[in-house]
């Protein structure tokens, strides 16, 4: 297929091995590149809470091969009873993360399949998995070209967070845009550290030079002041959720971003696969935000009982729709997202 | 003297010893508490360039004190002469860091000296950086009561960078007054990580459990989340040079940390003694603003020639007046900074 061609394989999350799900442990990058086969659900769980797997789309992903590795298990174990015992493998995948609802969209997808199985529900459930994987890369190398159709000869960008081919199936979401938009001249790809995980600083500037993509590091509060420099003309980013009225949670910072672009008459892109809409959420009000823990934050003298210093460690933030200039979906893009203009995309769904 | 009785001893970056400057190396800080006794000029000017001392009004008075030590030494070397060949020391301290305007102010206020002397020169320029030094903790302690009379039953604040005892030659400016605040009942201390060099994760709540104050560190950009929750009412900084209209170059990030502050109707005080006031500039435009070495925010894989992988590390940035609610100085504050406002300091001056 065309859009396999464009994948770069050093940089696969996710890839079905035959005998499990091999994943790279995005903990490690970019100083070692390692890699597991997960065999169970639980490891699958496991991987996506410890974020050796992360990205919303790509959580998805290994979410619907876990339910592969669920149902090889439980068919193992009760060939007749299956379908019950492994709803509680649902759960536990349901519940690694909270946030992205792609999660719980590939699981709804995986479930629906169980009325019409029978005998070994392998074969059938892995088929739809792989569908739904490369479906995704599909997806986003169609986001890419529409993405870069709305940059036009934008000449410099931020992303913020890693919104790439690590996460997702393939190609990725914002950084399948700057993909395509460098293929077609764009000059220069800033990118925030993205605290506290560093995922810019570890996974973006990294898989960019993967693929021979310059980029610029900042400090996630330099923002400010290379908005104000004129050094950027747009912000793109991928998302978690989005809920109907284009309200979109995204890694934290996102919303100080958006906010201080529309301070500067800059625009902000999301991108995400129409799998990120919460049709369910008539607006971003709802959408839990994930409270990690805060030695993710705090430097190791301050992790024990007798210290003063604590740390407030949410890991999104929802920005409202009225800061979006436009959500970019493989369904089509929509420009000053609101609950109306998002219906564009339900109708076609 | 009742200011300096409020003093933790334990949280001085500069201290004259007699033979030297004592200095707390805050570049080990909080895993490590190392002092370092400076005995020349050159390793003042040196612990300057590489932030072992950092800070405008702690760095105003390194360079006090380094002062003395050239003269030391100068004298030494050539009594009759010590005058003329002691300018090369001032244009090294000088040129150590180009930011903040305390370093020049200090320089300019012991030059000013040299005229009037004969014989040894030491106990003489010592007195003065002893009195610079001494001066700067009584404008702390005067500031932190002009701030806290400001924040009135404010329930919770964010501060940016580390502008605290570490900062200055005890007390403090922003923690300054957030010190005077918690002794009349401010609940809730945020503090920014403040990336690269992680002053707020590393001084600011070091600093402030050394006072038995607790406090809640922050990914730099959750604070637009911090703020559209509702969490903080004012934000409190430092400065590193204010021109005449009220423009401040602070901490990179305090631009965005204002503009965001603006955005969702909270103040942001800046709290600076006059010394950081440099009456030259107009306005905020031609303030020198320091690019440090990428490698401070660049992980160790990309440095090296091959990387596709740069970093743009400005250092500071400036606020324009127009965000900025109100400036606390020793000799009062200024609501609302303009040219004409400004004013009320230089006439007192």
């Amino acid at each position: 297929m065309q859009s396999s061609a464009q994948l770069n394989k050093q940089l696969l999350a996710v890839e079905w091995s035959g005998s499990g799900l091999r994943i790279l442990d995005q903990r490690y990058l970019p100083e070692l590149v390692t890699h597991h086969l997960l065999t169970t659900v639980e490891e699958v769980a496991g991987a996506i809470q410890s974020m050796q797997v992360r990205g919303a789309p790509a959580i998805g992903i290994a979410a619907a091969y876990g339910i592969v590795l669920a149902a090889r298990q439980r068919y193992a174990q009760s060939p007749l009873n299956w379908k019950t015992v492994i709803l509680d493998d649902i759960t536990l995948l349901a519940e690694s993360r909270p946030t992205a609802v792609n999660l719980a969209w590939a699981l709804d997808k995986m479930r629906a399949l169980f009325a019409g199985l029978e005998g070994d529900p392998e074969p059938f459930l892995l088929h739809t998995a792989k569908q739904i994987h490369q479906d995704d890369i599909d997806a986003n190398v169609s986001m890419g070209d529409y993405g870069a159709d709305l940059l036009g000869d934008t000449r410099a960008v931020l992303t913020h967070c890693n919104a790439g081919a690590l996460a997702t199936g393939g190609y990725g979401t914002a950084l399948g845009v700057i993909r395509s938009a460098v293929n077609r001249g764009l000059q220069q790809v800033y990118a925030t550290e993205t605290r506290p995980w560093s995922q810019g600083a570890r996974l973006t500037v990294w898989e960019l030079q993967q693929d021979n993509i310059p980029s610029i590091l900042i400090a996630d509060l330099a923002a400010g002041y290379l908005m104000q420099q004129g050094k950027v003309q747009w912000i793109i980013v991928g998302a978690d959720r989005i809920a109907a009225n284009g309200d979109t949670a995204n890694k934290i910072g996102t919303y100080a971003l958006a906010t201080l672009a529309k301070q500067h008459q800059l625009k902000t892109m999301i991108v995400a696969p129409s799998s990120t809409i919460d049709w369910n959420l008539p607006n971003g009000n709802k959408i839990p935000i994930e409270q990690r823990d805060p030695v993710e934050l705090l430097p190791d003298c301050y992790q024990n009982e007798a210290s003063l210093v604590d740390a407030w460690n949410p890991v999104f933030d929802v920005t409202p729709a009225h800061l979006i200039d436009v959500i970019v979906t493989e369904k089509g893009v929509v420009m000053r997202p609101d609950r109306q203009r998002m219906k564009s995309l339900y109708v076609s769904a």
